[in-house]
C-alpha cells in the first residue's frame, strides 16, 4: 500500500539534504571557486521549504520501473533547481514584485536584485550539470535525455515561454484555449518533464513514455487549476504568500469563468484523466496516481 | 597559409545564419510554441552584431583535429547563446544599467526588464537543447561531455560566479591576484569551456585537451585585459559602447595598476605564453595561434 505522506516526506528530506550539500561554494560547477555571496543566496531561494513535488514526480516514475529512490534523485536535484530559479526570477520587482516566499523574505530583499538574477542564473546552469555528470546516471545517452528533457520543459516552448505569455496574458484578452496553453507551458512543462525524466532514468519504452506523458499533461493541468482556486479560497498565512493576487492583476483565469464550484468539477475531472492514464502500470504507480489526487485536494 | 580575417568572418557568417535559422517561434525547446515576443527579445539580444568570437574558438580547436566547420557550428552556437544572455542580464538596470550594446538598444530598453530577464532564461536552457540534440553530435556520450563542459564554464564556478565576484570587487579592496581570478571566472571560464569544446568534439585525448586549457585559460587572460586596456584607450564610438566605466565603476583592474604602456607589455607576455602551449601541434592550430594574437592586437 502506497504512503504519499511518508513517501512525500522521505523525497522532500532527501532533496534537502542533497541541495545543500551540493549547494556549497567549492561543490558547484566550474573551474573556479564560486562566490559565497552567490551560493548564499542559492541557497536561500532553494533550502528550507517548498514541497518538492516535482522530484516526487521524477521518483514516483522511476519507481514504475523499479528504479531506487537514490539513482532518482540527482535528476530530481535538477528539476527542483529550476524550478527554484523560475521562483527567484519570477519574485523579481520586475516581474511579480513579491516580497515573500514561503512565509520568508524572497531572494533580491533578502540580497538584492543584481544577486537574485545571478543565483537563478547559476541555479538553472548548476541543473544541468547535475544532469551532465555520471553520478546522475552511469548510461551518457540517458544523462542527454534528461538534459534534453529538462532543457524542453524549462525553455522558451516550455516553462519561460509560459511564463512570458503569462505576463502578456495579464493586459486580458485571452480565451479559455489560451489560458490552457499559458498552464500548460507555465506549470505544465516542467511537470511534464520531471514524469518524462523518472521514465526516462526507467528506460521505459515509448509507449510507456507516451502513457506517462498523458498523465503529466493532465497531472499539470490539475497542479495549475488547484493553484487558482487556491488563490481565491485560501489564505495569505495558509499559503505563506500572497493570495486574491490573480484577480488584482486581472489575469484571466479557469476559476474567474467558471467560479469556484465549477473550477472544482472540472478539477476533478482531469485528475480522473490523469489517474486513467496508468492503467496498464499496475500497483507501481499508486505513487503517481496519490499525486495526481493529491494535486486536487491540496489545502496550500 | 591560415586567413584570420576569411575564417573568423566566414564563422560570423554561419553563426548569425544559425542563429537566425534557430530561434524562430516554433524552432525552440519545449512541447509548447514559444511567446512571439519572448523570440522577438531573444533574436534581438543574439542577432545582428558581435565578434562571435567563441564560436570560432570552437571552430579553431575542432580544426586541430580535423572536425569540419559545419560540424562544430552547433557547439559553436549553444556558446554563444550563453554569451548573449549573459550579455542581456549583464545590461540589466539591476546589474551594469547599460542603454546601449553594439551601437543599438539593449534588450530591456528595446523590450522591457522582465522579457530581458525572460529572453536571458531561454537563451541559457536553449544553448543546452542544442546540445543535447542528436544533430549536435552523433555520440551521447560527447553530448553530454559538451553539456558539463558549457556548465562548468558558464555556472557558479565560472561565468556568473565571476560576474558576482566582479560586482562585489566595484566596493574595491581587491589584490590584483584576486582581480586575476575574477578575470579568469567571468570571461576566461567561457573561453576556456568554447576551446575544450572543440576539442571533446574532436576526440582530443587527455594530453592534448589539458595543452589547449593551457593556451585557453592564457588566452582568456589575453580576452580581458586587451578589454581592460581599451576601455581606457578606445572612444564609445569605436567600441560601440560606453567606455572608461572601470574607472567610473572604481574597478580596480590590472592597466589601474599597471598602467597602459605596463599592461600592454603584459598582455604581450600572456599572448605568447598561450601559443607556447600550441608546440605540439602544427599548423592545425595556426586558427588558435591567430586568435590569440587578435586579442592582443584588437582595436575593438
Amino acid at each position: 500500500m502506497y504512503d504519499f505522506a511518508a513517501d512525500s516526506a522521505d523525497c522532500a528530506r532527501s532533496v534537502e539534504a542533497g541541495l545543500s550539500e551540493r549547494l556549497t561554494v567549492g561543490g558547484l560547477s566550474g573551474p573556479g571557486p564560486s562566490a559565497e555571496r552567490l551560493v548564499a543566496a542559492m541557497r536561500h531561494g532553494s533550502l528550507e521549504g517548498g514541497k518538492r513535488l516535482r522530484p516526487l514526480l521524477v521518483r514516483q516514475a522511476a519507481a514504475i520501473f523499479s528504479v531506487p529512490k537514490q539513482a532518482s534523485l540527482p535528476a530530481g536535484l535538477a528539476v527542483e533547481m529550476v524550478h527554484c530559479y523560475s521562483l527567484i526570477h519570477d519574485d523579481l520587482p520586475a516581474m511579480d514584485d513579491d516580497d515573500l516566499r514561503r512565509g520568508r523574505p524572497t531572494v533580491h530583499k533578502a540580497f538584492d536584485d543584481a544577486t537574485a538574477i545571478l543565483a537563478g542564473d547559476a541555479l538553472l546552469t548548476q541543473a544541468f550539470a547535475v544532469l551532465s555528470d555520471p553520478t546522475c546516471h552511469p548510461d551518457p545517452e540517458v544523462r542527454v535525455r534528461l538534459v534534453a528533457e529538462l532543457a524542453a520543459g524549462s525553455g522558451a516552448g516550455g516553462m519561460v515561454g509560459g511564463q512570458m505569455r503569462d505576463i502578456e496574458g495579464e493586459k486580458g484578452g485571452f480565451t479559455e484555449d489560451e489560458i490552457v496553453t499559458v498552464h500548460d507551458m507555465k506549470t505544465g512543462a516542467l511537470i511534464r518533464a520531471s514524469v518524462r525524466m523518472g521514465a526516462i532514468l526507467g528506460g521505459a519504452d515509448l509507449r510507456a513514455l507516451s502513457a506517462l506523458t498523458y498523465y503529466a499533461e493532465a497531472a499539470g493541468r490539475a497542479f495549475q487549476l488547484a493553484d487558482d482556486i487556491l488563490d481565491v479560497t485560501a489564505s495569505p498565512e495558509t499559503m505563506g504568500k500572497a493570495t486574491g493576487k490573480d484577480e488584482v492583476a486581472g489575469k484571466q483565469t479557469i476559476v474567474a469563468r467558471l467560479g469556484v464550484d465549477g473550477a472544482r468539477k472540472m478539477l476533478d475531472g482531469i485528475v480522473n484523466e490523469a489517474i486513467s492514464a496508468l492503467r496498464t502500470f499496475g500497483p507501481k504507480a499508486d505513487g503517481l496516481r496519490a499525486t495526481a489526487r493529491y494535486f486536487a485536494a491540496r489545502e496550500k
